[in-house]
């Protein structure tokens, strides 16, 4: 069985050598475990940070050692109360064809309620980062305008449509035009601009947005989020979910200084991340999944297959290469 | 009389050339009106942006009529009920020696209490936007620590104070050897940085902060708030109540992109302006005062002499002269 490792730390964008798959022995379980095999995994601009050494909210990824995320894996042999052979369960687990497990924060899924590969997407972390993020920190009020960047991406373009559930003006900033045209075709914006045809983004944005931006949630960092900032409403709540923009910088990113805006218009700024709400997963998911059956909320995904494939998948993420959530067929 | 008006919008460090002496008749009331004198007046490093004009909070001044700010002012003659000759009242005036009023927004002080000066300070805005910023926003929890910038000035000093009230280690921030021995001395802050003398302020808070940063109550703005910012902790609140280093700026002021550090340690980051706070006032005023009765909160005031006076204290203000608030006395 294959195994994906930290080969080194990625200087700027990570580059394959990166990486390296190892051949390991299929592991043996002992009393109390199961024996996992891996079906989906989620590949997300996140992981760049683990990569690097620096201490962020996550451990970083140990070299030599099996990276990890979100996956999707199915119990193929249990000594294990509440696992049974068949069954499907959803986690953090390794780059690691077979792996055996204890268990824990690991939760069981219903094929038949939604595809597997759902439940790394809308069901999933993805959904979960976009809901909570918009609801606890966003605070959407109807008829507000919410702008998102990466809008076409796993998070954004979930965003997007749960904006428009609440009511809301919704406007998208993607990076092809293909993206665009989707935005408004499937995911029912109200606007969406291609960041790299357009040389004002600020003018964009006050263009897109007569009446100003209430929410800004931003998955990018960098430009795109100037020009958003400089068209802020009073009380504006901006949730800084990603910076992919940034994270393979190899210098510090300057850019305008953003407190004059944030005292201007009472602004609200706040880092996100999903894991600090993990009390609120039990009331969203229920949420999430009952607009995923009526129809009211589209997946969209961009499968890669093959486990060996990982590697490149996540290199594509930084080129945008990928619409909706990126995820590797095991 | 005299009056004081916007002669010139500023480019820059606003200069005495943008300000000019004005003589007018000293006006007559109507029914239902007061005629005030100017006893105190209030400069603040935000009047700088109504000098612009650029559309914020507050509208701009205009040019040739008079300025306004926060006053001290004495009943000479009332023909409206609720004000009699000889007392006094706080409120939001115009730069005049001399002046009718409708009384509304005007509130009743009494200088048995405090000094009326302290009116303007520890009990007006300035107390408020201390002890509001900090516990709205900041929400300090004992034993956390909690860094301010413009340490030694108006809000600056008070914030410092009520932190230490509420049970927290406190680092303040100036730019005088003189003033960091004060925040140590008068203030109680546990330690404080002169940033005019050190050369690594990231470092220098680190090494006055060895369990981090969990409030920054951010006055300055600028490389001074940087230092801090890499030093923030994981749920850390930032409060932006002013970014005087930025407010004569002609360029766009750049720096290190802050969304990175939000990101990874789920920071809150707000821009707070008092007046938001209004239905705040009615319980923060009678803390403030009893801290004041008590002597557990020290007013600090650098008291310029002569209404003429006044476009050289709001001048000073910029280049740090002051000790806590700046009052003209008239």
């Amino acid at each position: 069985m294959q195994t994906i490792q930290l080969n080194k730390r990625p200087v700027g964008t990570p580059q394959l050598s990166d990486f390296k798959l190892v051949s390991e022995e299929k592991p043996q379980i002992n009393e109390g475990e199961v024996l996992l095999k891996a079906v989906y995994l989620s590949v997300d601009p996140y992981l760049r940070g683990r990569m690097s050494e620096a201490k962020s909210y996550i451990e970083p990824f140990e070299l030599n050692k099996a990276m990890s995320s979100g996956m999707v894996a199915e119990v193929i042999e249990s000594k294990r109360e509440g696992f049974t052979k068949g069954e499907f369960f959803t986690g953090l687990l390794e780059w690691k064809e077979y792996q055996t497990h204890n268990g824990e924060g690991l939760m069981k899924i219903d094929p038949k309620m939604a595809p597997l590969s759902a439940y790394l997407g809308v069901l999933g972390m993805t959904g979960l980062t976009a809901y909570l993020g918009l609801t606890e920190i966003g605070k959407p009020k109807e008829g507000e305008t919410v702008v998102v960047s990466g809008a076409a991406g796993a998070v954004g373009s979930v965003v997007g449509q749960i904006a428009k559930l609440l009511g809301c003006r919704v406007v998208g900033i993607a990076g092809t035009d293909e993206k665009v045209a989707l935005l408004k075709s499937e995911y029912g914006f109200d606007e969406a601009i291609n960041y790299k045809t357009t040389t004002d983004m600020s003018l964009a944005i006050a263009e897109a947005c007569p009446n100003g931006v209430d929410v800004y949630f931003d998955n990018v960092g960098g430009e795109v989020s100037d020009g958003v900032m400089v068209n802020v409403n009073r009380f504006a709540r901006v949730i800084v979910c990603g910076a992919i923009s940034l994270y393979n910088a190899t210098s510090m990113p300057m850019g305008p200084r953003i407190q004059p805006i944030l005292i201007k218009n009472s602004v609200l700024m706040q880092g996100f991340i999903v894991f600090n709400y993990q009390d609120k997963y039990a009331e969203a998911i229920p949420r999430l999944a009952q607009w995923l059956m009526e129809g009211k909320l589209i997946s969209t995904e961009t499968v890669v297959e093959g486990f060996e494939n990982t590697p490149q998948a996540f290199i594509d993420l930084f080129e945008g290469i990928n619409k909706g959530k990126m995820i590797v067929k095991i």
